[in-house]
């Protein structure tokens, strides 16, 4: 890592802006306000946050950790997480809506150190939408539940007009149980962490690119979306076998405004600054050939089948050893580390000896990725 | 209620098709088959619940309870169910897609005999959706949830570019507790039960017909959504004092398809006849009205505020007595009764002193009426 960072007036202004309250000032939601990034968290923050007010909303996890009531007795810890799926096309190299509808919510369980346990699926359809597409989405369905041992429970189907809505839309909500005491947050980062990624960066993302057609390219690229529950139980296993279960510091799937934007909430939420450094960042060949094609930066492309994790400097390397060793953690490399200022802010080391700051996504990348 | 009822060859035949399994013949989806009736079923049955298959999901109950799993005790059973809300228009006489939308998964757990905790919260924004409007429609759920004592805590926000959704469409999945050892499930109607309806039916469906300004009506109706987990929890409580848990057999909210189609469910999951007289259907004169120019049956169209519950007869005058105590139960009354045969059916004893099968929708009675 290079030399000690001093922060010029300017990352100063940055901070400031950063720590202030977001306020929607748009009159009309935009594509922008679904991107995963700034406008996006305006909107949460400043409007369902802001009405809908209580303890384990405004925490802003991609999940929610309650105790059951139990009589008397200390209760079992449960999350619970939501995600509409209204990826387009439904069907890409390496999965497809279902399968995608699946695996999104079984990680957003899994990044709170739960076990997953029971979805539900809510479909809205478009009139006129193929029955057999519907079969081959279920299906999906279907096996990615069986890989991540969760059973879909419950379930609702509504039909809009043709018109009303663009083929398929799916809800899946999960339910998972917490087995350890685990206390997984991002505010939890603190200085002296390492930034983990469990593999390379942008496939999923760049993959519906070039799957919508906008581009005619011709790639191997696939879409990563996996159920990522077991590499955590692994990771988790492993703090447990060292007595270090607190050096789990923050765990996030980087979807929707791809990493970049992982680690700005992450910097955000622990007040503390996240130096990555660019030589370290994996990504495949394609993906980056693709990417500057299609004019996209890797760090902001969405990924369904990889995670960030923040751990202590004393858990990292047998922590990534022990990833290798899961199917869905081969390329978990380290990336960066947590420093104390400027607050707020990812900085990142560039290839020729400079240092820039990684802002969040502003805009809209790439709508309908997810 | 009028002498025994014997069936006729006819009703054979009805009981026979009623005992087939369901399968889609439609090769694209139709808006019938979100409608609450026939081809919803055979959607369900046919291909969700085929493919999906589990002991849970098999039931077809609008929620599924299942035990949370504790180290080496008895757990604590918890309801989970979902919905999607697609209703148009989005704000109408009595409430709004946000309070639809709250109500409609609380009283979804509450059928279960399950206090509503948690909620979470998906929202499809369409492009250029107004921002005062989605503001409008939080501060609705806030309300809901806050009279409902549950509280959202967690969500998802997805934008889709102008044209591929209509306004928004929210997704709310919720979480309760089982504080009783009840027993409600359809499969437990049984002969010599009373079905009990807690107020007049079709308010909701009309309301949001007459909103969408197909014909130019000036009524005085409004839609009945509310929260009826307190009612629920009053009608347990009645039959705790009694020692008769178990004599609340089942608890539905007829939401789409109405009451006719949530008493054929009914019926065919008990594998009973359920025989109820036309007399005593509480319909409103204004909804009455407005349903006979719409040219709707009110026992089709859907409530939201309202709940059927089959219960024993020992049970039915004290439970009719504590409900009418409910503000949204002011208007319960007796309407029918189960019977062993025909099996599977429905029958109403009409006006005219004859009889007649109330079978389940065909077709789409009334598209995005929640």
């Amino acid at each position: 890592m290079p030399a000690e960072f001093t922060p010029s007036p300017l990352f100063e202004r940055v901070e400031r802006a950063r720590r202030r309250k977001p306020v929607i000032r748009d009159s009309h939601i935009t594509l922008a306000h679904g991107s995963g990034g700034k406008a996006m968290r305006e909107l949460i923050e400043g409007l369902f946050v802001e009405k809908l007010r209580n303890p384990l909303l405004e925490k802003m996890e991609d999940q929610a950790v309650f105790e059951v009531p139990s009589a008397g007795r200390s209760g079992t810890r449960l999350a619970l997480t939501t995600d509409s799926y209204v990826v387009d096309p439904i069907f890409f190299p390496g999965g497809d809506i279902g399968k995608l509808a699946v695996c999104g919510t079984v990680n957003d369980l899994a990044m709170a150190g739960a076990r997953p346990l029971y979805l539900s699926a809510g479909f809205i359809l478009e009139e006129g939408f193929f029955v057999d597409d519907l079969r081959r989405v279920v299906d999906s369905m279907r096996e990615a539940a069986t890989e991540a041992g969760v059973e879909i429970i419950t379930g609702d189907t509504k039909v809009v007009p043709r018109g009303s809505a663009d083929k398929l839309f799916i809800n899946t909500s999960g339910v998972g149980v917490l087995d350890h005491p685990v206390n997984i947050s991002a505010s939890r980062a603190r200085p002296g962490d390492v930034v983990i990624v469990s593999g390379t960066l942008g496939d999923h993302g760049t993959t519906v690119m070039i799957a919508r057609g906008e581009l005619e390219l011709e790639t191997g690229i696939q879409s990563d979306t996996a159920p990522l529950h077991s590499l955590v139980a692994e990771m988790v296993d492993e703090a447990l076998k060292r007595q270090a279960l607190e050096d789990i510091r923050c765990l996030r799937d980087p979807t929707r405004g791809g990493v970049a934007t992982t680690l700005n909430e992450i910097a955000l939420a622990a007040e503390v600054c996240i130096r990555i450094e660019e030589a370290r960042i994996p990504v495949r060949e394609e993906v980056k050939g693709a990417c500057e094609l299609l004019g996209l930066d890797p760090l902001y492309v969405a990924n369904e089948g990889k995670l960030v994790a923040i751990v202590s400097p004393a858990l990292a390397e047998p922590l990534l050893e022990r990833m290798r060793l899961h199917r869905y953690g081969r390329e978990a490399c380290l990336v960066g580390q947590v420093e104390s200022t400027p607050a707020g802010i990812v900085v990142m080391a560039t290839g020729f000896g400079g240092t820039r700051i990684v802002d969040m996504l502003v805009g809209e990348q790439l709508p309908r990725i997810c």
